[in-house]
């Protein structure tokens, strides 16, 4: 026995692995730790105070008092419990327009977050190389994952409002056909809800728009929507439905993605999706057999309980006006701090967790700008928009969290970060 | 809006992915379903009645007391929480002969399950076509999961007793190069306590003897030790330390998985790892990053809860002897039932939830064999021994499981074997 002070030489990578940039946030947050009286509007965490833990623990005791032996302490199965798939079918089912009656709970699977969801999503269709077409901005861990696996993000074009652009979406599909690159277009991702960092839902007609050209262009691929922020509607829920009920995706395999993570509790992460097409789910399944064999079977009986008593409504009811005062609070206190004079631009979204601001176009805010040095000074962190854009380009977007951060304590952040924006006006 | 009564065509599917197989269990299972009286020796799970329901349930509500906000059931970092982290290594290294003085938090990882540390693993270090060194037999879900990154396991020859057979390693590892593989070969994967299936452990001459071979053999790559089924000793641990504290294995990248899925709470899924290269570490968080971005916060902190308390090794002490009685009452059953005189053979071992009998020479077991279809007729399920062995061969074993079926029901499922393999016989 011995205690060599040195570490190993490092072992040989993996090409993937080798090539893998650790993730550009983490170099922020480190970066931010300087400052300990630093403010978040980066984290993409919710709200401590909005956390249902009376709710949890009562679940807890219940289960506990119900069953004796304890089997939702014992592994599951791999797709997940049936009650609560059933329980996610209805949950889904019950937004504006939804039509999942040809759904069944075999078509469910429940995940590790809807981030596994999108990991085992990626896998199952793209070779490294493949190419998976993206909103613009994009979610920018699944940028990352993509990456991480090889593969090429190319955005589908939008209009100065973030609306997907139809002439210039069949130019870029055409370009990818001329480039001879069709046949490695092997995926769809959208957010349809409340879109990080976007905080826009899509419209039904530009749901119905894409298919279209989609189709026309000869690329009937797989569609993931991502609605991890659906729940998180600050009044009605978005009044399109996901694409598992537009007529226009026929034909196209769908995955629907959503989650209780950011709704109910990011600590439980518990996500599913939702499959129309029984090859693909057979797929997801087996990679996720080899990566843990099924999501704990203890916070699915949680979210189960939750969902079987009629709890979770009444949770989101709480927290849906919630998360809306602290949005209105940010924009007014971003308002009020001069913003606007200094020539920023944003919309007041209906859901989500975000606000998604445009600076002026000559502003650089990537990780690397004089503006992003300058905020975590003042002691503001922010998340920079050029991460959200498949070339890192355009530089002069900033997205702004409010989930996290005390509610008290956005004023004071706004102004920290107006103040470093007047300054660069 | 439409309810298409026929899913759509499937999507292509990444090579991996469509050469991926199901795996061979669950195509067991859904025989088994058939006989709905079966007795179930097969299952991984564990014990339901030996699960610590009121532990957990008091460990959430002395939580739910303690911490207001419940930032408990907030995200946690993608490594896990810092406490829990530090009392892993306190834990690990209270073990016989460890002596992890050198390592702090920082190298200790959290995972889902120590299964989705073997995942990370393999993908970190290996590329298709690479080749992972195993033992003979070894964990099938590991065997099943390098298959589907494309990666090829080659055993570790044993002698009858299952002992590694230095001579006949020292040949392979001759051959590996011989044949110019010796660059493709990427890692070296143990199970040191219990192992699943032949519920040995290693034995320190083994252990120091293997990195001397591998040495020798130009071979000095990263060796990841599975230590799932270590905690579950049935009286003392055993006596021989990890991989991380041997002199012999000094230079190699160590990478050691514990797990408190089967010992604790199979419902849970925290598992870690602890690594001695910085580098292979970082690479593990990146991917880790891309798949769920951090175990549930919420379960590891109820197992720090557990930990930091000295609520684990009371509930250890209370399931060793209990299981250690299922392996004998299982033992002795078998023994009563002819087993022996029918031309089998096995050993009682010190810990795990298994045991690995050898059958007659001539007698196959493999899923498709008659001795498989009489079982599940008989009604009882074991696992083939051949999903345990790279090349499904030999063919003659089968893992039987004490964990999961109830103690009063073992004498049964032993008499339905032991008769199935007395017609045999």
């Amino acid at each position: 026995m011995s205690h060599p002070s040195q570490p190993p030489s490092p072992p040989g990578f993996s090409a993937l692995s080798a090539a893998a940039e650790p993730p550009v946030i983490a170099d922020l947050m480190q970066r931010a730790l300087a400052n300990p009286h630093l403010l978040s509007l980066a984290a993409g965490f919710t709200d401590n105070a909005l956390l249902p833990g009376p709710a949890i623990a009562e679940s807890v005791a219940a289960l506990s008092s119900q069953e004796e032996p304890p089997a939702f302490l014992q592994y599951g199965s791999n797709a997940g419990r049936p009650r609560l798939r059933e329980l996610i079918l209805r949950w889904v089912g019950s937004f504006p327009g939804e039509r999942l009656e040809r759904f069944d709970p075999a078509s469910v699977l429940v995940t590790n977050g809807s981030q596994q969801a999108l990991y085992l999503a990626a896998q199952t269709l793209c070779d490294p190389g493949d190419i998976v077409l993206v909103e613009s901005p994009s979610y920018f861990v699944f940028l990352e994952l993509l990456r991480g696996l090889g593969l090429r993000a190319v955005p589908l074009p939008v209009d100065p409002t973030g609306a997907l652009q139809p002439e210039a979406i069949r130019a870029r599909l055409a370009e990818l056909s001329a480039r001879g690159l069709r046949a490695r277009v092997k995926a769809c991702y959208l957010m349809g809800y409340h879109a990080n960092p976007s905080a826009r839902s899509l419209s039904l007609d530009e749901k119905n728009t894409l298919p279209a050209l989609l189709r026309e262009a000869g690329l009937v691929i797989p569609v993931i929507e991502d609605g991890a922020y659906r729940d998180l509607c600050f009044e009605a829920p978005h009044a399109v439905p996901s694409v598992l009920s537009l007529t226009a995706w026929e034909g196209f395999p769908r995955l629907y993605l959503g989650t209780f993570t950011k709704p109910l509790a990011t600590g439980l992460k518990v996500g599913y999706g939702i499959c129309d097409s029984p090859e693909w789910r057979a797929r997801l399944l087996t990679a996720k057999g080899h990566q843990d064999f099924g999501t704990s079977h203890f916070n699915q009986a949680i979210v189960e309980h939750l969902l079987a008593h009629g709890r979770y409504q009444p949770h989101l009811d709480a927290i849906r006006p919630a998360y809306a005062a602290k949005a209105r609070r940010l924009d007014s206190a971003l308002r009020a701090g001069g913003l606007e004079d200094a020539g920023w631009r944003w919309s007041f979204p209906e859901g989500g967790l975000l606000l998604w601001l445009e600076g002026p176009p000559d502003l650089a805010t990537g990780p690397d700008s004089a503006f992003c040095a300058r905020c975590l000074e003042a002691g503001v962190l922010y998340v920079p928009g050029s991460l959200c854009f498949v070339d890192r380009e355009p530089d002069h977007f900033v997205r702004l969290s409010f989930g996290a951060i005390a509610a008290d304590r956005i004023d004071e952040a706004a102004s920290r970060f107006c103040g470093v924006a007047r300054s660069f006006g």
